[in-house]
């Protein structure tokens, strides 16, 4: 978004993490300090930091201190405080430095930075990897093999082809029979990739393979081995000093649902949904899932809200669920005029932060959730939006006609200018904060496979560098590390080739390993701020800093010739591509899409 | 904001005027037809609207229909549905056309076309002209003569120099005795600069000349005449067919009030202020402002809810009030981690609807209004932030040192690109209708005036060219038309020199008026579409386009060829500099600052 031109690394500079900011999560009431990091040769003669607090805008003046480094203080009056910095150079020009960039004109807050009071996300949920389960489709255990095929489904082995195309009826039934205990089995599978954060989608019984349409939330499905299997598995992920997320739909049950069964013969669950007459509510028109009517007190105090509602009952011992990955988080709460999402959102958090320590609850979003994170609703969204798609757009092979979910065409293949302006104008709109705890996602169980859609294995390794370098939580839809393909959602939800060895690419599966300890080693990759280095068409090459180190990062989706930089020195940590050349002040030719990191000193 | 380069008038076009939107207040429920006007030779393959219903993105595929335009139908599910256009170009690109322009990445819901199921603004107050008066400076009746200088002020004669400098404590104590009756005296004056909608600052009683630290929300200031001169002002205006705006401070009243000497006391208003100990809350720390805590239902009733509350009441006959402008709009309800901002805005909003036919209310701020207006809250803002600061910017002398309230320096120069983009990126944010509702603003009572922000009186009339034909309703601070100057609020607020005539700027009175009767008479510039036809540092070239007719509108700050455009002829409304030349194609070359009209046949 920034409009002003020149080099990069030289422009003015702000964001969230330690360097700029002195505390993210400050008290009301307290003053941060905020600096702003400029070119030594930059003619900036003063400089504010504009706030506005209940809404009416204030100026502080900064004060240049070490060359390069200009600080002020910032009141911090509301729970969301929005700033941003006013420069003026010696020859008079004003500019404005937002979170997409510097602007030479009066632009709307809407690209404020954003320093929060509320608590941040637990540092595991910041700091880890989260492997995306799907139960179906992830493994069997030696019981699975003991529990008939329910009635609702079509039975299916191990190596059926998985049923997608169209609207075939078949899809949300073909059954394969993953279960818990197959999860416990393969987690040293989950350690080799690098994951420490477990993420399953649904385990509540439902009339599918996807359990979206859930029966009740009083049990773990007997089809994935009950109640005990859940203890199971998530004592196995304890015991690993892991942590497990659950996943809920707060907006709606499935039409077998039992409360759903009472309210449909008129009883006091009948205003739960939102009825009118023998019809109802659904999402997108469904009509095996009836929409819950959260402006209903009643369902609050038993889903939502406090020790004994579902949302706190699993937090606790035996499940001990570590939080939630909410289920479609943009539309709960909304229908039409009513709107009491951010109730929703807001009392989930709070019931998760009563029952247990450090928990983590994050909103699905597939497009703007900018108005519903980083307040005291959602810590976080998944990421599509600001990570998935501009990644997409920028390695997508030409070949593929995948989708962003949703979209009536494939996404467009776009170069790096234009991807890092997309980039910079989601985390600006979302906050650096709200960014750090949103997951970067290259593939989930609703979207085509990363493979797919670039085609190349190599291409997919870089972009998986990015998913573990660009600020965000890396999530891995399980199969993403063997190389698994699919077009859509459904199709992407094959079944793990356990037992097909050599369909594995495990050139693939180690990046990943690779990419997830180097993140676990690297603080500035987890905890520091971005600055964008270089950028061209068929490069994206920016700096990970903090207090500790900084790390370079080029991610170049083509062969190119090297690229001078003006930073120091630095030993190389990891090359997607093999490659070992050190980074002397240039980073190294290419020859082919890689993603290289090097610590400088 | 738009990304893509080109000849302007080619480029995609959309907004919420009657050519591209069918119906610009659907009921929920229904579907509106949105239109798309785009070069016939834009290859131009697939087009769709996306929504996002109840938070959700869904698209909706248009056709193409006569030649350059694109049609579809959008449901109305929410009461403010947020659309935007996908544009698949044959070639295989992608783009958006948002609010701010066509882009050519994915990027966030910022700036989404918004329509809007609430009730709009009534027509008298989107179509009209206001005349803003601060009582104690526009005139004096014979009966100002027969009262005293009150006990607090420091009284003044109408030639006297306002005292404005630094924090003079005369500033706002300083009285010159203006009065009801004295502008019912000179309603003459205001139908002459063809003003009619007059909006007077507070007429509530305060120790101060401004009186925004009510003493009372009761009775008008006897020293304006009192209740019944209100009402004689109330059926002088209604007589002439015009309307009238109250001044409410909902934010705050004075120390003097009286809820407030009784809340200090302990009595039972104490919970309508924010009060620890001996301490309390205020307005900017401002002692003598102390805030009202509209989380207190009481106060709620008293003052804003109903009919018998402040707000309803004076709206009732023998007021008759047409609706209010509400102060410090921005803060109201907002306090540190309170915000119930949205709520007062909503409930005075309400209470206007009931209590009289065709209200309106608008709220004050000086920022970023954009969350504030346009749902079922403020109909719109004093849009200083959207029209006076970048007009300001394209326009100021370079010897001023005036500045935007509150900001710490002078405001830039601009060329026009930035300025367009400034006013592009605030109508996004603030929605085609709201914007239309709003107030463009050349100076007000809190302002530095335009004549000492552009020093030309030439550059002065083509200000007021712009505030006439941009988007938005003119606010017209009395004394602008006069040329009087100011360099600041306080400063602005001089008396007028009715009896000095030899100091009118004539030209200038004549210009306002002369743009009142032509935005009257033409409904494009009230209600037309706004289309860039050309822009550079000097030339702000747009159309104003509705079923009925087309304006071309030319505002050039500085000397500069002719410019041809793909327009059709036209002839001459007004040249702010007399010029007399008609459009055959070209804009004429100017040799001065300028504004001209031309209707297009």
């Amino acid at each position: 978004m920034t409009d002003q031109p020149g080099d990069l690394l030289s422009q003015p500079h702000h964001d969230g993490s330690p360097l700029y900011l002195s505390d993210e999560a400050p008290a009301l009431g307290s003053t941060v300090t905020v600096s702003v990091r400029t070119s030594a040769d930059d003619p900036i003669g003063r400089m504010w930091v504009r706030t506005t607090f209940d809404a009416e805008p204030t100026y502080h003046e900064m004060s240049r201190q070490e060359p390069g480094w200009w600080r002020g203080g910032l009141p911090v009056r509301n729970p969301v405080t929005h700033y941003r910095f006013l420069l003026e150079r010696t020859d008079g020009t004003q500019t404005w430095l937002t979170a997409a960039g510097e602007v030479s004109y009066d632009g709307s807050d809407t690209f404020d930075f954003k320093v929060v009071s509320y608590d941040p996300a637990p540092d595991w949920a910041r700091d880890g990897v989260v492997y995306q389960i799907f139960p179906d489709r992830f493994a069997r255990s030696a019981q699975a093999d003991t529990r008939e095929t329910p009635h609702w489904a079509v039975p299916a082995t191990w190596d059926d082809t998985v049923v997608f195309e169209g609207a075939d009826p078949r899809t949300p039934l073909q059954f394969f029979g993953g279960d818990l205990d197959g999860v416990v089995d393969h987690l040293d599978h989950v350690e080799e990739v690098g994951a420490d954060i477990v993420y399953t989608t649904p385990v509540f019984p439902g009339e599918s393979n996807h359990r979206y349409n859930a029966s009740t939330f009083e049990h773990v499905d007997p089809l994935l081995g009950g109640d005990e299997a859940y203890q199971r598995l998530s004592r196995a992920v304890h015991d690993r000093g892991w942590r497990l997320l659950g996943d809920l739909t707060s907006n709606h049950t499935g039409d077998t649902h039992e409360w759903f069964r009472q309210a449909r013969q008129g009883g006091q669950t009948r205003d739960w949904y939102y009825f009118q007459g023998e019809g109802y509510e659904t999402w997108m028109g469904h009509h095996t899932l009836p929409k819950l009517n959260h402006a209903n007190d009643e369902l609050r105090r038993v889903m939502i809200e406090g020790a004994d509602s579902v949302v706190g009952r699993w937090l606790r011992p035996p499940y001990d669920v570590d939080g939630w990955r909410i289920d479609v988080a943009n539309m709960t709460g909304r229908l039409g005029d009513i709107d009491v999402n951010h109730d929703v959102a807001r009392i989930i958090r709070a019931t998760a932060a009563e029952q247990r320590e450090a928990t983590f609850v994050i909103g699905e979003h597939n497009h703007d959730a900018s108005s519903d994170i980083d307040g005291d609703g959602w810590h976080g969204t998944m990421n599509y939006s600001g990570f998935s798609w501009p990644i997409w757009s920028w390695l997508r092979a030409e070949a593929t006609e995948a989708r962003p979910f949703g979209r009536p065409v494939a996404v467009a293949k776009r170069p790096g200018g234009l991807v890092r302006r997309s980039l910079d104008e989601w985390r600006a709109r979302y906050g650096w904060r709200a960014t750090t705890q949103s997951w970067n996602i290259l593939s989930s169980h609703d979207s085509a496979r990363i493979r797919t859609m670039v085609g190349d294995p190599a291409v997919h390794r870089l972009a998986a560098g990015l998913q573990f370098t660009l600020p965000g939580v890396p999530m891995l839809f399980a199969g993403d590390e063997l190389g698994l393909e699919g077009v859509n959602g459904e199709d992407s939800r094959r079944p793990m080739p356990w037992h097909r060895r050599e369909e594995w690419d495990t050139a693939t599966l180690q990046t990943y390993g690779a990419l997830a300890a180097l993140r676990r080693r690297h603080v500035a990759l987890r905890r520091g701020g971005l600055r964008w280095a270089y950028v061209d068409d068929d490069s994206l090459v920016f700096v990970r800093e903090h207090p500790e180190e900084t790390v370079l990062v080029a991610a170049r989706r083509a062969a190119g010739p090297a690229i001078a930089l003006d930073l120091p020195a630095g030993d190389l940590l990891l090359s997607t591509a093999g490659d070992e050349r050190g980074f002397d002040g240039s980073v190294p030719d290419a020859e082919s899409p890689a993603l290289s990191l090097w610590r400088l000193s």
